[in-house]
């Protein structure tokens, strides 16, 4: 892989070659190095995994899976990769629900609580920053974001990243485009910083006028080297991608109903006939999932549609090999 | 055991001695000899069970649990037959509201997202066809019906057969009474469904008028070769029966509160009383559960009652030994 | 250990040195021996939970946690315990919402069905009176107290004086204070109970006025041996205390908000200056959490604060070795 300088000034440690311990709050831990590190560790969890191979990596180790917030994939994949180790989880989703919360608890005596139990936490908040106030709160075990509020979500950017080094071989040199909601979209923003950890990349982006990328994203990614184009057409699609990244506009997100209608109208959707005018034979298309008016059903039976195929299950193998770094078996 | 001609034409593939693999969504799907394979495994698994011997079974596989709509007996004796046998589950009861559904996703992605993380699906849905449809989306793991809606309920039959082949060494020349809402009851028509693959079988349907079986039904069966007798009156139930099966009227059925309470006034229900003037001493008294205005607690010292003996512990065994031969690890 | 003479009579039976298969549903089946016992398997238990031991203890038993009431601490204290040990766990919280009982059926029913997939039942109920109906419906597995109501909740006891004895090597001879809401809170009467078990321990109760222990449970520990002492105000604290063990106060008992804004007016919170003008160097602080305007944060890092430290993790301990013990592994 080929390093650029430019690197973002992290809040919480690097991880520098060590995962043992180590929080994972934020994709901005992870240098080319790391990053290395773990897609080589993911190439042998998939081999488990695939094989149904009985693992004992995590025997005897309680990972606890904190979920404020619901999220049966993220939450789901976590559990089976905990599992698949041989690994054994404290599932509690919801826990404002069924908790010393609803009695007055603080979010840190929780977290001191659940660590005493545990050999590792994995976090789900709807407040931005909560994976780090847990990181802190947490003394003794490693914590893991699964997505906090609009801040971030390191996991699904790892095994984006994985699905495209799996399939390219490399993470620079590339050529993309992602579709979507990319002033909102977390997925498509931390994707673009991870992607501008290498050099030569050149990411188009293709949103509606109203949904761009903010000026200061575009300026901090540019600064960190990564080429950007931002295109609002069908027909402004470039033919050489190596792969599109498409993702769905959030409802929840507009102020009125009309906004939502009128974004609607002019998002580019992917379909058969998109493919077939645009994309290359060997490029893939991927989706975070889930996908409501994002990539059209009718896709998925061509060979290059990932998102139900290699890139959810990369979700799987990437947080089986987080886990087992930070937890330092292997 | 002794096959009559008569099968039905079913729309999931047949079992045919090859458990491996398949989706399991009708009782259908079962033939003779197919349930031969699977009582002769359950016999294994209560072995299993009975002792607590730790079973490598279904170690390294994880097997998924899809419950849209609350079912704590099945869920729970699936969970415990998957835990028994060394495996381990993903659960997410009621993921409508903790998962990407409530984003827009289909429920055809939501399959699909599972079974990517997971070596079989369990699926609990109120939709009949749920089922069957979830079949046809899960492309690499099988999948089997705990029930979808008013359709069908297959391990639930199996267990039901399993408790009268287990008490009689038989499924033919049986002689057996059903009570209850025989017109909406699943667990009846499905067990009669289940009887009539076997010669020789008598069963009276001991119901209100207004709760009687269907004429379709009725013609049905018989059609397979069932002698059915429809009573309405505790005078009527015969003194020769090897076993009844009692069901609770559904109140959430009635259109009316006067309806309902009508067919409270005619309903019968099993009491001692009722055991000592009809039933023969090494008859069974099963009932589905849970039990509401069926069984009177006051019969649950009576050995004759297995329901909460053998008939919920066959529940756990034939669940494992379906699991077993599914997974293909038998 | 000391033992007194007087001792309560037990409406469930003593557990006299064998635990194996006993109902655990109040602390007053424990003699002193009995505590004896299960503190030594407690300390081995910490042993297994403090180094990661990958355990067999529990393996092939499957331990069902019937949580009618949400209490994520205990939960997840409970279900690490099984796990920690190698046995798998059936988990229901809330099961009014997602079960049977939802359909009329009854507890007793519930309780049935779920031993039949289980080897033990660890029931937690907002009724009083929960776990004794609960140990007589089921016929074959060991149910489990985690708290019923207003009741008891003995592990949380038997983690309390574990915590005192691990600490001082001995339960008799002990000087404490106890403070918060005495009337109301089960975890002070429940941990006096234990105390009086013991020679020559003297407690003081610091509460508001109108929160004092009532003169009945006065009457009865005295009766018992306990010497105590009760106190109202932040200068009657004595300066010689083993232990202070702090409680809050629970608003939803109170009456009037009038009532309760009285009583947090009143009530002393532990505060750094409190326990550098009134404890000793050799004391330990205890609070059974969640803490709500009972101990400041700001004492958390005097090494005398046990309860996001020792104590919690004690609950882990000692609920292992409970269910190695009611489970005759150990």
């Amino acid at each position: 892989m080929y390093q650029v300088t430019s690197r973002p000034q992290p809040e919480v440690p690097m991880i520098h070659g060590c995962f043992q311990g180590k929080d994972i709050v934020s994709l901005d831990q992870f240098s080319v190095d790391d990053l290395s590190i773990l897609f080589n560790v993911t190439g042998k969890m998939k081999q488990i995994a695939v094989n149904n191979e009985p693992s004992r990596i995590l025997e005897g180790l309680l990972v606890a899976l904190l979920f404020f917030e619901p999220s049966s994939r993220t939450f789901s994949s976590f559990a089976a990769a905990v599992k698949r180790l041989g690994g054994q989880t404290l599932e509690m989703q919801n826990p404002e629900a069924v908790s010393s919360v609803t009695k007055g608890e603080t979010f840190e005596d929780t977290i001191r609580v659940i660590e005493a139990y545990s050999n590792a936490i994995i976090l789900r908040h709807r407040i931005s920053g909560a994976a780090k106030q847990a990181a802190r709160a947490a003394e003794d075990v490693p914590v893991i974001n699964a997505g906090d509020g609009n801040n971030e979500h390191p996991t699904q950017t790892l095994l984006d990243l994985y699905t495209l080094y799996e399939r390219f071989g490399r993470l620079d040199n590339i050529t993309g485009m992602m579709a979507g909601d990319a002033l909102n979209s977390r997925t498509i923003h931390s994707l673009l910083r991870g992607l501008s950890l290498f050099g030569n990349n050149t990411m188009y982006i293709l949103s509606p006028n109203q949904l761009s990328l903010s000026r200061d994203e575009v300026v901090s990614l540019q600064d960190r080297g990564l080429r950007l184009i931002e295109i609002h057409n069908e027909r402004e699609i470039p033919h050489d991608c190596d792969f599109w990244y498409w993702t769905r506009i959030q409802k929840e997100r507009f102020s009125s109903a009309e906004e939502y209608q009128q974004a609607q109208h002019e998002i580019v959707i992917a379909t058969p006939e998109l493919l077939k005018t645009y994309a290359k034979k060997d490029m893939i298309l991927m989706d975070p999932l889930p996908r409501v008016e994002s990539v059209d059903p009718a896709v998925d039976a061509d060979e290059r549609a990932v998102y139900l195929r290699s890139q959810i299950r990369n979700g799987l193998y990437t947080r089986m090999a987080l886990l087992a770094l930070v937890l330092g078996r292997i």
